[in-house]
């Protein structure tokens, strides 16, 4: 069956996730239905669009995604279903899908047009257009039938830096994300990272060095590649984030001789 | 595979719900589980009601539906099964359906007895004879096999009144619910409004008229149909619930020139 | 379609949980999934015990299950893969499991060794190794090709105990767990217990008698027999939590005449 998921700013347990899976189920019966999560900040299109990045790469090709985060419900901006290397996309053309489509390339996207399987409210368009949109998909509708061509937003720069800047010795970046272990989760990635003598700098607090994993140095505050290739701060056993009071948009400085490059 | 959904009050990412979903496939293997709200506050029977009323007519005929807030559970307060327009919902006979049979008519009801698939708990009928029953119902069991003819108990006058209440020039109805967004949901809707100048006040603030989407005026207390036809007042890019400090169960009122009905 | 659950302590609602799904049905694309809970708290490898024991026997032989509380990720600790009488886990092998094995029989276990469809981070192995093996037990690959023989570690002395400890005359038990209604949730169980008049103390509140259910006694504190066969306090329709001020780890007597045993 066709995998449908779902990740919107609706909050966890939202009966509003409910109606968005009723509506892609009226329209295609058979589907498997994962939510990715409903916790995004109200309308923090950035903090969706790092979770997405992070996220739709592992799904399988074929699977496609509602994202909804969508502070512009109602206007005239667009309404995009998008091919990302497989995976099919569908979300407000809001910048939301700008990080993702950066890691997956875009194949070809559309601008959804109306119609007569949706549903007709202005407040709710996840679950009157993009749920059922993506559930068309799923049921093997092709992506130029559901409207015409159409370049979805891509990231701005008003929008936290998708990567960390680079200059000659180091790298300055910022806490995207922090999650329930207090693990500090950056923009630094693996991929911009020498291979020198690392120290990684959060405001007052130092480290040296990068562990190959959080099972060591009970109690240390650590550096280390998490498991989405980024660059995260960790308490092995403890929270980095209780530990340094650093907050999601602190900047994260990691530098080295520069000769090591 | 046959459509199954859980609402309760046993909070978000309870275990509870689980064993449910287990008890359902050891009855029927294929399903496709979907969760409606567990977030309903802890045996509030009217405000599971609401979110009932609002979700379960998005849902194809043929779904069932597991409703589970029961402060009655192990007394001798019957359990029901119904099929309400298509919709086979099973829960506690103590007036948990009461909004959705008002608004999907009920074809037949009845009083689920217990049998040799249900679990023998008398602590725990949601898992033990609501899920499987449920489950029975979506594997093609006849409604009327699970127990005799039962009416089940509507909506009753001491509970928060479906509708507002409409006088001449006006309507009184109350906050049934607030969302993450702060968007205080009223029992006023759409069709009980006429076409006509509009003022709507909660406590000290009033709003002049209804706009379409909330997509406009970045900052304004206004007021709108949302996506269950129901009048909202929201902030666009903020939170009414904040901005006025209203609370469930306050109420609201809509007047208009008495001649324009 | 193979059941496959997920339990641990990633927090309600965590993208990382999207993620083990998303690896799973890489692997196995037909999957009926579900969710135990994510709310264990952080690394309570105890906590996470409990609600296997009370969970994974609801579910059907053949069905799959993945458990992370896993403190030690990137040590180590082998991952393991055990039959428990014909329900399917992989966890890491720190004793999560020890519970269940108490309750359904170890029949096979294996260490999980790593393969070519599995990810390779140092910091993820739910989604990296036990989602991508589980998935493959559920697409029927036999347990012995996961890896060699492994006898996973059972529950630890050093743990909180699984059952009350028994006297001529007195269970002390201890709050293993308190759900959202407030209701106390000990490690005495049913069959423990003698036909006695029995008494039962928490700290200054005592209760005398078990009742049969939650439904009677509105506002007493009372002691009853829950849904998977632990001694509970509960105050019916209110929270036995607030009225007494316990908390999870709170030792719970109970006593009877000696000789009624």
């Amino acid at each position: 069956m066709p995998v449908l998921t779902f990740t919107s700013d609706f909050g966890a347990d939202s009966s509003y996730v409910a109606q968005m899976k009723a509506a892609a189920l009226r329209v295609t019966p058979e589907l498997t239905l994962v939510d990715v999560t409903h916790s995004i900040e109200p309308q923090d299109i950035a903090g969706g669009g790092v979770v997405l990045e992070d996220c739709l790469p592992h799904f399988p090709p074929g699977s496609a995604h509602v994202a909804v985060v969508d502070p512009g419900v109602g206007t005239e901006r667009p309404i995009v279903a998008a091919d990302l290397d497989g995976r099919l996309v569908v979300a407000p053309d809001n910048r939301l899908i700008g990080l993702v489509m950066r890691r997956l390339p875009l194949r070809q996207a559309v601008r959804v047009e109306r119609r007569a399987e949706f549903g007709d409210s202005n407040t709710f368009h996840g679950r009157d257009i993009m749920a059922p949109a993506a559930a068309l998909l799923c049921a093997g509708l092709p992506l130029s039938e559901l409207g015409p061509a159409h370049q979805p937003l891509g990231w701005s720069d008003e929008l936290p830096p998708p990567r960390a800047s680079q200059e000659a010795d180091r790298l300055t970046g910022q806490i995207v994300n922090i999650d329930r272990f207090g693990n500090l989760i950056t923009n630094i990635f693996h991929d911009q990272l020498p291979s020198a003598a690392l120290r990684v700098r959060l405001g007052e607090w130092s480290v040296e060095g990068l562990q190959a994993t959080y099972g060591r140095q009970l109690g240390d505050l650590v550096a280390l590649i998490g498991s989405c290739e980024r660059l995260e701060i960790a308490v092995v056993s403890g929270s980095a984030a209780e530990r340094t009071g650093a907050r999601q948009g602190d900047l994260v400085e990691v530098s080295w001789e520069a000769a090591a490059r």
